[in-house]
């Protein structure tokens, strides 16, 4: 009997339930009906969201070259002192030109007139469908309006306004070493069809300079959002924002605050992140994919993610089929070097030692297939720890992206 | 009303369709019923091919790290004297580890021994599951009787012998100034399941040096197999090989036998590489994308392929839904620079110009969308063109590799 391997991500301080964006002091937010989202007609569904926690804020945005208008918007203005951020579903504001730019920063001014502040300290994200022009007239008034109930609405209820083709919400949060972290997300993919991109909203009371800050949001970035894929792409407008209201303790690198900062942001990151994954459009299966030994940790999450890109380890999960040859075809074709001394196992099973077959038992390894979390352990001969997370490929994600608009 | 692009591959030569890879001067081929491929008892299917082409041979393998022990063993024997190959189908010899070497260096001796020739000289392909040692007494068997029928079996029968999960068998050929070229090709994709790979295997008479050839073959596959997707990945087992007989006119770099050779190797790669894009798994439609000005050849030719790889805009085109927003998603997150002055035809229909979104008629755009052929031109401001076939993703994908062991 061969001895699973003992791969796993390392571990992070737990979640509180209790713990959504609005309950971090200092930062409250206001939801309403604009009219962007499908139905276009009443009634209307939750779609324009305004999160105010004045502080310090960074963000990292998508890095594809098809930016959309808000991710433009947004990255020049970070790290920095931002007020709010205004959040629309149903409309993506991308590949709309320079009427895009226009009605982006249209928007960030009706939150600055509600609230009194700059246009340049709020921030703005849009998702939903790519290349209609923003129905500005409704924008503007349901941006307004969500400013002036900022404090009224719940974290439950931004989660909710924020979703697009998701089924759940997405909340995650902590109080940790005297502060709080808490955010949400959306998104079922980092690629999606009109109703597109990931969007994360994290708030904490830590005081913390802006560019500590940034570096600190674009490493638990990496290690959470950008680990996750659920298509294989990277949307027009894809998004992470952290805003530090300052009403907590002084977090600086070095001291205990900015580790318990580091090590919080971190457990709501990657929680939001498994949860998009888990939520991917069609997935039944969440699937961690830890890689060690690839030759660094950047390397270790290339190789994960290249196995839970593969269009074929997915349908072999939705299908409960043990077929490991496919996890070693997409290491190959990803390039990753020492194959021939790779070591794997398929949902807890050991299935090739050194690069060797193993015999299993084809029953149990699809009963250990047939999970809502299932696990892909790899061990190459070299250095770094990788994970990446996704899901399985069904015959619905296709139905869901083919029919979208019929 | 906005003119249409006119934008398309360079033409090729016209094919014959009576001209198959047995009708090459110098070239005969022999198969039979081994067992490798399922089912596994009687009645077997064709599944071992040998092809005798005696003369010089180029070939292209996979770079997939994940190499087959064919892949190794073909690599490492081209450009040279190549008497015949050896193909089967049903086992890819991959993962197999020390004992799939020597499984494929007994295959090529057992072809030498029938044909009088050193194992040095015979090329081995396989394809089908990964990872399960080569059943070697049928494979030896089968390898020695189809050395021994060769001439006696016809380009059909060869080119169905190959075949795993693809509907339909894949020739084209040729007579081009004074000579034959003509080949025959398996694969629904680029990577599969257990019964993966893409092969092609194309005859010339030309009498052609061997570096001049594998320089020529490489530059071919560029613009042929390697511009096909289907799910996005390279498998352990792609092969290209192309003997060249010496009994036809000699066709040397600037003699017009040369660009006679190079034109007709063109399209029948290009023929091929499209029949695997249009028997792609599931497909329903043949995709052929088109990119002017990314900046270079390569990089146009990335770019192509960079969305027809994407799931939204196969699932898209599976959906007769003209979302060309998915398109610039797929060029965006491929780092395509220009997208703002970007023109872009969706199947010949107007949609994009100078990045600006058109109106048009959806019902017409998506009547375009439902036939066997679609093109999707790019016009970006750079230099280059390039172009990529790919096939619609659609359900039936999905259950095909979900289902395949079940």
């Amino acid at each position: 009997m061969t001895t699973p391997l003992d791969l796993a991500p390392p571990v992070l301080p737990a979640l509180d339930p209790a713990i959504g964006w609005a309950e971090v002091p200092g930062a409250r937010l206001g939801v309403v009906q604009a009219g962007i989202k499908k139905p276009k007609a009443p009634p209307f569904r939750d779609d324009v969201v305004v999160l105010v926690a004045p502080g310090t804020a960074a963000a990292v945005v998508t890095r594809s070259t098809a930016l959309a208008a808000p991710c433009r918007w947004t990255r020049d203005r970070v790290p920095g002192a931002i007020h709010a951020v205004v959040v629309n579903s149903g409309n993506a504001n991308a590949s709309t030109g320079p009427q895009g730019e226009a009605d982006c920063a249209a928007t960030a001014q009706a939150v600055a007139d509600a609230l009194g502040c700059a246009p340049d300290a709020v921030l703005v994200c849009s998702t939903g469908v790519i290349g209609v022009p923003m129905p500005m007239e409704r924008m503007a008034q349901g941006a307004r309006d969500a400013a002036l109930r900022a404090g009224q609405d719940s974290s439950a209820r931004g989660a909710g306004a924020i979703l697009t083709t998701d089924l759940v919400p997405k909340q995650a949060g902590l109080r940790i070493g005297g502060l709080t972290v808490a955010g949400m997300a959306k998104g079922s993919g980092m690629i999606h069809p009109n109703m597109g991109t990931m969007l994360g909203f994290v708030a904490t009371d830590a005081q913390v300079a802006g560019a500590d800050l940034q570096r600190l949001v674009a490493e638990v970035a990496d290690r959470s959002f950008n680990a996750v894929t659920v298509d294989g792409d990277t949307s027009t407008n894809d998004t992470l924002i952290v805003q530090a209201t300052g009403l907590g303790p002084v977090a600086a690198p070095g001291n205990a605050a900015w580790d318990a900062l580091a090590a919080g942001l971190e457990a709501v990151c990657r929680e939001l992140a498994r949860a998009i994954a888990r939520d991917g459009e069609g997935a039944t299966t969440l699937v961690e994919v830890v890689v060690a030994g690839a030759g660094s940790d950047a390397a270790c999450r290339d190789a994960a993610r290249a196995v839970i890109r593969s269009p074929l380890v997915k349908t072999a999960i939705a299908g409960r089929d043990p077929n490991w040859g496919r996890v070693i075809g997409a290491l190959g074709a990803a390039g990753v070097p020492g194959l021939d001394h790779c070591d794997l196992d398929f949902a807890g099973v050991p299935v090739l030692r050194a690069g060797r077959p193993l015999a299993f038992d084809e029953a149990t390894a699809s009963a250990a297939l047939d999970q809502p979390d299932v696990r892909i352990s790899i061990r190459l001969p070299g250095a770094g720890l990788g994970f990446a997370w996704g899901c399985d490929l069904t015959a619905d994600y296709v139905k869901i992206n083919a029919d979208y608009r019929t």
